[in-house]
């Protein structure tokens, strides 16, 4: 089978010499191939100027990024067979360094597929597919995944905005077996259940595990707020690792109604209080009434979707961390997390730092966590690496 | 008593406000209050340009940081007083943390006691003074730690390198009651005794105690090479946690000795080999012996001392990294750390792909690790910043 070259540029192959995946349409030579000569998600050999052999790419050729290498060998095409080589290699990983099987099993770029995110649980998979490349072997990916796994369901839950950016089309089935409305998971030796069919992106944030993880000396014998609460990954945990209360605030009822029950799997309902709203108008409403807490969890969703929403996101995340650190008790402590890939650790820090100066208070900061293990980083794209979690000690000065 | 005033130049201020410490020489309005009216560690009320108090600091007058500030409220000058309160603020944030007495106690700038570190080893203190304004209330800071803390010994471990550039003397010296020559320690439950009146800094680095934490999945039935071990960190903790093997490479024979003496004391000295001499040539050696690593930790002193070293540092660790990487096994970890504050964690990253795409492997890094959260981050001060450990699982390509 011959494939198609997509040929780069003259010194356009630095980037992706460098260790890159992507290719972006400006660095193709499109006189001697077109990108309208391509298929999405059709597979090429990426060459440089002088015709050497890159590697193996899918096109997204309508894209501003409109090639995605995932080998580096022009020998292996994206078929089952390499499918079923880098999920045994992404799973070698991720058993050893769990003792369960619930974490994020194939991490796009970093376990060299880019466009696929599995998110495993126990015997069940949730699969998203973000690029016409890994959409148009989705047969052999769930093949991959039962030969290797043995799966009792995989759900794809193919329903993110990226997709539209593809053209691809928006959907959630079940590809294979049965896969329930509701699924059990343990993280940091807490049961929950993640509504993986409606809930948010895979159903389950496994990417903030370790930083959970942390909470258990900061919240022990304390009142906690978890803001943005979802289905209660940091509240439900606060409380097993021994908060005496948590209130966790999210504009979703359903999300709330998940708080509730998974707080009664690890029977601690009852320190469990939920407030279903707006969370700068709950963060208001506490104020006045003159609520404190010992902790602050602050993890909202992306407030900078995009490179252009910089400025007004920064503002909303100032907004936020600065309206939850008055809610704190004297010497208190704010954990300010992000998704934000467009914002740095960097900006966040100064963020709060301003936040604390104007409310003339020593803040300092005793954690700084990232994605788990899971979640590898690719160190030449750092798309890759998206959360951030700051735990701040914040005290009179 | 009346402290004598340092005045601000217009706008000078403003760094101060947004939360920083530090007043640098040429920020002083050296007509109202010239330099050399100060004597080395006096104490002055910082005030900005048009006389607004904004805190009180102690001197460093022919010093680039030429004050350094201890607090914002000026009713509170450095004394017996204020030094058991921020003792008593930083001890509480360290119970909090961790079921043992042992941890760094006091941070400077982040504890608000700018110039003094204090790491506790049970019953014991190690202090380190960095700065004429704490040279100056050194009996008090020993009888205040004496008071809040009750210990059975106080060292004051002053012979590091900044005192040179604040013109103290250098000496070490038991303070308060005896100070034995080695001192017991844990860490993530390993035991060490640690060489507190001959070692580096304070006989022992409790930096890296949560990055040493996340080796056990790594380690865990593997062969592990800890390079610039000192008295085995890293390497005896590998051990303890299920490294099958373990080889410390140092230059320094009494560290390796400590080594031995460690591993014995929690039952793995069957398991560790220890090598004396310069890292870089018994790298070459193992590589002409065939040896293979399944883990190498490469946590080396700081390479880039001071700004001009950065070019020369970047390329000792770029040296180091490479090396270290060929000796690892097919699907290896590289455990990659710096405590250098002048290497940004991204240009450390950039230096490990650098390697790994030089070598033809695929890196991605699992881990990202910073100091421990008894070493808080001061976020206006990134100089409190400065340790940086990237666990790299490396790959074919």
């Amino acid at each position: 089978m011959t494939l198609p070259s997509l040929r780069l540029k003259s010194n356009s192959d630095r980037r992706i010499k460098a260790g890159h995946l992507w290719v972006f349409s400006n660095e193709v030579d499109t006189a001697q191939t077109p990108l309208t000569g391509f298929e999405p998600g059709q597979e090429a050999q990426l060459e440089s100027a002088s015709g050497k052999p890159l590697g193996l790419v899918c096109m997204s050729p309508t894209n501003l990024i409109c090639a995605r290498m995932h080998s580096r060998d022009v020998g292996h095409g994206l078929d089952k067979s390499l499918l079923v080589h880098r999920i045994q290699v992404a799973l070698s990983l991720r058993e050893k360094l769990f003792d369960k099987p619930f974490y994020r099993l194939v991490y796009g770029d970093a376990d060299l597929l880019p466009g696929l995110v599995v998110d495993r649980f126990g015997d069940y998979l949730v699969v998203q597919i973000a690029t016409p490349g890994m959409e148009r072997v989705r047969e052999a990916i769930v093949e991959a995944l039962v030969q290797v796994l043995k799966p009792a369901g995989v759900l794809f839950k193919n329903d993110s905005g990226a997709r539209k950016a593809e053209d691809l089309p928006s959907y959630v089935e079940a590809a294979f077996g049965e896969v329930p409305e509701r699924i059990a998971l343990e993280e940091n030796g807490v049961r929950f259940e993640a509504p993986v069919w409606t809930g948010q992106k895979t159903g389950w944030f496994y990417d903030h595990r370790m930083n959970r993880a942390r909470l258990a000396p900061y919240v022990n014998g304390k009142r906690v707020l978890d803001l943005y609460s979802y289905i209660g990954g940091w509240g439900v945990q606060a409380a097993v690792m021994g908060a005496t209360e948590v209130m966790c605030v999210d504009s979703s009822a359903p999300a709330l109604d998940m708080v509730e029950h998974n707080a009664g799997l690890n029977g601690v309902a009852e320190k469990m209080a939920v407030v279903e709203g707006d969370v700068m108008d709950a963060l208001r409403e506490l104020k006045s009434a003159g609520e404190k807490f010992d902790v602050v969890i602050a993890d909202p969703p992306a407030f900078i979707k995009k490179r252009k929403d910089v400025r007004n996101g920064e503002a909303a995340y100032r907004r936020l961390n600065e309206q939850a650190m008055r809610l704190l008790n004297k010497d208190g402590i704010l954990v300010s997390a992000s998704c934000s890939m467009h914002l740095a650790e960097e900006n966040l820090r100064e963020i709060l730092l301003a936040s604390s100066r104007h409310l003339d208070r020593h803040l300092v900061i005793t954690e700084r966590g990232f994605q788990g293990p899971d979640h590898p980083l690719h160190p030449a794209i750092p798309e890759t690496g998206y959360i951030k979690s700051l735990f701040c000690r914040v005290l009179p000065v």
